[in-house]
């Protein structure tokens, strides 16, 4: 028998990380968490390590003392509304790059590593198809911009240091957990309480993934030996209106809805969506809950755990 | 009278950073220099501060204590055959955007910074004439894809920080105190020494300036307004056997030119000139010593100083 492959997660708390203990686990990982974020936990399955990758010595230290085979690197700064400009985004550029260096020093064969993209790299006009390896890189945001510079330095310093890299660009995440200054937060927010939901028109198109389906995919994807750039996406785009009155159906509140309450920014572009062929015919996921059992799992949560 | 403006400059040792102080001195600047190099230097009219900016802490306890109104950043991992595949260009980005964050919040008005860049960050063909915004920017190294990575994350910060950023991008450069494993400092010392010097045919085109001239532009671009990249090139292309005759003749040695002598490498590109016009015309600056007195003033310090 082979010891089990071992991967270090960070980012373990936050609002996908936390999804993806299970699927790693599933897979036959033996499961490391960090988190900045209280105490270590008692983790069951899970090694919870208590350390922030913002400090230097932070992750020469933690991957030392781990070995980890594997490392899946979903932390950033991502406090809403204030990380496409923040200077955070320096700072997570740093950490990042300091801990792909202790990965490649500290790390053990086969040294396989997924980050954590975004869809903020590619180009946006007001109707974009992001293809991995075609659509143009010209991200408009600090946020995009320091993620798009990560992945261009990542890559080529996987292919000096013999690491198999994986990029995974997150395209509209949504889910239990989620903030209620975002989209999908807000709505269910609203209707768990009774309160109307108001939103923009709804007619942008989008591609939304539920955060444990996200989750299942980036397992999936560090399970995979495909590299470079994968969206990790649905490959089906639907409308806002369409995500909105699925949680309104799931809510059994369709009444609550109040599409066009809200002003859509003048730059949101009309449709944003993401190839999936990638992911779905070389990494070989697809997505499991869809649109409908996601917003039943998200407004189960709001329901649940939100009593305010 | 208002105080004069204050600069601190990185690498203020090194093949460039030592031709810039005089200079700085020259338009005024109050000069405070840092190296990592041995002991403070007792320095007449230059400031000098003692700090390795791969140490975390270096970046916001001399800024703060400095308070610089420019900062000139040059310093970079340039050990030679080893600094386009090194994890030192890592290590060199993350200290970069710590310092470009540090100059941020103790920098004092106008908060004007001029990094070096490096022609490496252009997409090399057989034959390319590199101009700023035109040239599709494609390294095919992990040096110049970190540069051109901290490039891309320092303007979108410095819009979103307000600092005034340019980015003076190195092609050729040459001078006193070159390594010996560089064409012109392996030239001149055999010159000096008597021996053959041995090179390639000696056909490639390049865009070559003096260190002196190029230090002389980094003042100048330092002084100016102009933002963005900026080749740092005399706009004059010239044959890599120009250069190694105009040192033969600053010898008196032309004898001991063996073009030829050396097999010139299949993927080092014909031709790779640059565009001068944002340099001679925005900037204003063009080069004062050109190639012959260049090639005189480097064989006289290989002459002086080079007993050996």
């Amino acid at each position: 028998m082979t010891a089990p492959p071992r991967v270090l997660v960070t980012g373990a708390t936050g609002f996908v990380g936390r999804q993806v203990l299970a699927p790693l686990l599933g897979r036959g990982f033996e499961v490391h968490a960090v988190s900045s974020r209280g105490e270590p936990r008692e983790g069951g399955q899970v090694a919870w390590h208590h350390a922030d990758l913002l400090e230097p010595t932070a992750a020469p230290t933690l991957v030392e003392a781990v070995a980890p085979t594997h490392l899946l690197h979903l932390a950033w700064y991502a406090e809403p509304g204030k990380y496409w400009r923040s200077a955070e985004n320096l700072r997570w550029v740093e950490a990042s790059l300091a801990l792909l260096r202790a990965f490649a020093e500290f790390g053990a064969p086969p040294r396989r590593v997924v980050v954590a993209g975004t869809s903020a790299e590619y180009a946006w006009s007001q109707r974009t198809h992001c293809v991995e390896g075609e659509t143009p890189l010209e991200p408009a945001t600090l946020y995009g911009t320091s993620k798009h510079a990560l992945h261009l330095v990542a890559e080529r310093f996987a292919a000096e240091a013999g690491l198999s890299l994986a990029w995974g660009r997150i395209f509209f995440a949504y889910g239990p957990g989620e903030s209620p200054s975002r989209l999908a937060g807000s709505v269910a927010r609203a209707l768990v309480r009774g309160e109307p939901a108001k939103t923009t028109h709804g007619e942008q198109v989008r591609d939304f993934l539920h955060t444990a389906d996200l989750a299942d995919a980036f397992a999936t994807l560090l399970a995979s030996d495909v590299e470079g750039p994968v969206n990790m996406a649905s490959g089906e785009p639907v409308r806002v209106r369409d995500l909105v009155e699925a949680l309104a159906r799931a809510a059994g509140r369709p009444d609550l809805v109040r599409l066009g309450a809200r002003h859509a920014s003048a730059d949101e572009p009309a449709e944003l969506t993401a190839d999936g062929r990638r992911l779905h015919k070389e990494v070989g996921w697809g997505p499991k809950l869809g649109l409908v059992d996601g917003a039943a799992q998200t407004i189960a949560w709001w329901a649940a755990d939100q009593p305010g």
